[in-house]
């Protein structure tokens, strides 16, 4: 009984200092493991610069092993000392830990055919480390409140510049044809985003007078309706600092109150 | 009597699946159209891809035939079940409907001349049935409400930019002349439209350096005055979310009411 | 004396056609000379087109004296018409008009001459007829008091933006040098506008890593800042909208009082 | 006695000069000041062009001496005139008057190495004086103040472009690969920069079909999420330019009084 009672507290000892932020070790837990994830990410890209590959490929091995291993002791310890340990496995943050560190293992099962394509993207999947990131964000700010509450809008925004660049990208296929570089409806749709959305890479650009007219009017078009996206974010943003609130009316059921109102505006029945 | 009774019935039932969502035949209706339109869009884009047409001509050609014939029954069921068929017809959807499925049926017709231009301008019609679409978009959001209020503003807006435009390219077509690709006004317009809308292709691009000195006021400007349309969206879409008027309570002179408040939000009392 | 009252009748007349659009003669006056304005800008903008001015070289010419004919009546027409005619020579549009006639006639004069750059200048002075438009659009928009307002603060912006400009083009003219583009401080700071005002012409680029994270820096502080002047004109405008007026209190001076505010919020004392 | 009181005085005289522009001489110092500084960056811009740089070297050189000592004196006289020296000193504007004189006296020394890379980033240093106009900018501007109060957010939100970019960038890496360009993760992270903030250089550009769809869904996105700074920093200066509180009349209820209001805008009484 003690010693189960003695591995009951070392088990939430552990929670404390891997879950939770409040204590001293929890502190620098999560210190270390900020640090082990952005070197983890600079090694992942360094690895990449093939000249620097070439000359540095052992330390970046052994960096890498070492990370892996820290990795996986930090997703066993995680399991260990949770009550609920397959709701970790299968949440969000449990699945980024996993693929984050087994590519590194998979690595000396697959070592004569380290030069697959299939098997480069793998390890890949290191780079989602960055992820684990995302626990040390806030998700509950307003910032996002603001995201979520414009999706729908955002939604049909999306929806309306893709028809209109399907729409422009075969106009302009049609007048410019293969010899300038619309040489199909896809690539001509992809200059129509490229163009719409005021990137403008300068890869394909239209050459008759006609394709220029049309461009002009897209440019215009686009620096126009970037303002679309911006006040559906500014005024939904606006209204959450002027702190309208989502209560209803219990009377008739209005909505969009002030924070502080006493009143119904609709009824004029007390609001609680 | 029966018959014609009956007829009626069948009829009301057809429009109620057809133009309507409510019931359960409506909703499976909706979601066969959507698939087809948005099959079709992609018959039409990857048919302009000429590796892949070459490859697989009869498939593209035999599932073309299926969704025409698809929008060709749907048309005449349109026609059939509603009262006023030349109000359909004439309607913005109605011309829509027609122009998506007759490309196909002329291809039989002008089959010996498939190589022509205007023929395959025509065929090339069929993308606008992605404009069916827009039945499924509530038409009346208030993203549209925002824009439909704040048009004259936008109006004036790209009015500016447009005499910007001409007068900034007929400058820079007189600094940089024909060796830098400013080979004419309406090129150098196109150039400002370009620079000023921060797309920036770089196809024509500054050489001297008075040119770069004006390209970067272009720019400066262009980076600007991009806040105005954003402006005036935001304004007018924070107006709308906060559903403000600009009543005053008679009790307590209380601004800023919503625009349904029928009682004080501050004291409670009618508002007229 | 009846011929003169006849006279200045025949004045006033003229004055209300050409100054007003209240009356048919007005509004019929109004529309000649966009008409005429309109076809004149696409005249200039032809011209420079020289597969075009080597075909149409003639019809160009005549046409280019009809409407520099018309613009010399009206021009006339207006000092005639107004009582005061030597304020409406010096005024904005008195000068535009002028300038806008007179290059057509110098042309007669320096006919000889007509390669010289600097003629060809003269010539294209035309384009600022497109300026006379602007009588059309109401002086007096939100829109424009909207700039108006914020005009102190896009300065200040703008200042900053050439100061980040030419710290940032140094920096990248010490970084990259000469062999990838970068070959002068100007030529880098016109580089770094075409970067942080997201334009990105591409004809300069950075090939170094080191360069490329600054360019990145630069990119996203760009894409950041851009922001800037949106929330100045956004804010403004929205002030615009929910009418904040600039009434200032009589007993103790405070100011931004709502527009139908009775009471200062400030001291409490009566507003009228 | 009478010695040190004119020292102080002449002191005095000297403080009100240089540190306050009420006086005349204050003025005039800072116009002088003003000059100079626009002199001397101008100088650092045209001695790295250069084709100017041969014509006209000596008039650089000379110009440089002068405007250098000129520095000098104003340097010296800060620390003269101040009570407290090394507060100066080690201030931010004092760090940039001595950087900003220093390298052209190193230049004496280091005479015969004039062609050392670290040298020429060293006389690169005086681009810097351009900070000295920063003191002519009320630091204290609205604009300062709604970008600090949205700093918090502004750091989230690059942070999340920062992780968007490594992980798009990454794709980009394994779909492109070598053959377009996207050489390495580094570079395809700074790919996936200049297109996410639509700069949109075109130096490097995805040329196989998936490659282009996910740039499209990048471009997309960053047309669409552009929106989230400028409704940050929007809302954040509506509500600073509205100065509304969350106070509440105790006598009416009335709410968003403004930020210094004493009385209720609504009924008069005091607020607390």
């Amino acid at each position: 009984m003690n010693k189960s009672e003695n591995n009951t507290s070392w088990k939430e000892k552990l929670h404390e200092v891997i879950y939770e932020a409040d204590t001293k070790e929890g502190k620098l837990f999560d210190v270390v493991l900020l640090i082990a994830i952005v070197a983890s990410i600079i090694l992942v890209m360094l690895e990449s610069v093939k000249s620097f590959d070439d000359k540095y490929h052992n330390f970046l091995n052994i960096s890498e092993w070492i990370i892996t291993i820290l990795f996986s002791i930090e997703y066993i310890l995680r399991i260990i000392s949770i009550k609920k340990p397959f709701k970790y496995i299968f949440s969000f943050y449990g699945v980024i830990d996993f693929l984050s560190t087994i590519p590194k293992y998979l690595s000396i099962i697959f070592v004569g055919s380290h030069h697959f394509a299939a098997f480069r993207a793998l390890r890949l999947l290191r780079v989602f480390r960055i992820l684990k990131l995302a626990r040390y964000v806030g998700a509950s700010n307003k910032l996002l409140l603001a995201l979520k509450a414009s999706k729908a809008k955002i939604a049909v925004f999306i929806f309306f510049i893709v028809i209109i660049c399907i729409i422009l990208g075969t106009i302009m296929y049609m007048i410019e044809g293969d010899e300038y570089g619309f040489t199909s409806i896809p690539r001509s749709v992809y200059w129509a985003i490229v163009t719409l959305t005021t990137v403008g890479f300068g890869d394909i650009a239209p050459q008759t007078p006609l394709g220029q007219l049309i461009a002009s009017v897209i440019m215009i078009l686009g620096y126009g309706i970037i303002a679309i996206p911006t006040g559906i974010v500014s005024s939904e943003m606006t209204k959450t600092t002027l702190d309208i609130n989502t209560q209803t009316c219990p009377t008739c059921a209005a909505e969009k109150h002030k924070d502080k109102a006493k009143h119904c505006y609709n009824c004029g029945s007390k609001l609680n």
